[in-house]
């Protein structure tokens, strides 16, 4: 069971919730390159430190949330829905006869 | 985005999620009543005193994990599964085009 509550507690941030939401829908005008997202992307739009975004990012990419790819002198980073669909199957059990209850 | 938060954090301590588990599949040799499992099975169960199971059973109900229901001199508790529902369609936008993934 740890490595879901582990999962589960790197979710529970709500800056690395608001860094998966801004993976999700780029705001294009926080977005210095063409390319993708770049965590100084993250670090503009969300006010951190670069340290402080490292830190996240490195959380969420160990977790299976997020994707980085090295471009040249950057990394993007990018959602990793693989990641999320295995947190649902693993909470889905909690959801017995939901067919009936809802 | 901080109410997503909480409800994760909630769900990602162990011992909240070993609770889930015990009360989605109650081990029949901890529970000492017919009717449903008691906060009394738990603390047997988990070897948790009385006062960390209440704070964990109120937790997870704050949460809409789970259903308190009085029964006699007792507090008997069940899965609620729409909780889990609710937690699992507000993480379903993090899936996108999970069916050309999948």
């Amino acid at each position: 069971m740890k490595m879901l509550s582990e999962r589960l507690k790197v979710l529970a941030d709500p800056s690395r919730l608001n860094i998966l939401e801004f993976l999700l829908n780029p705001i294009k005008s926080y977005c210095s390159k063409e390319e993708g997202v770049c965590a100084c992307d993250l670090e503009t739009f969300l006010g951190l430190k670069q340290s402080t975004i490292s830190h996240h990012m490195k959380l969420l990419e160990q977790a299976g949330f997020v994707k980085a790819s090295p471009s040249g002198r950057w990394v993007l980073y990018e959602l990793l829905p693989e990641g999320f669909k295995e947190l649902r199957e693993a909470l889905e059990k909690f959801e017995p006869n939901m067919e009936i209850v809802s």
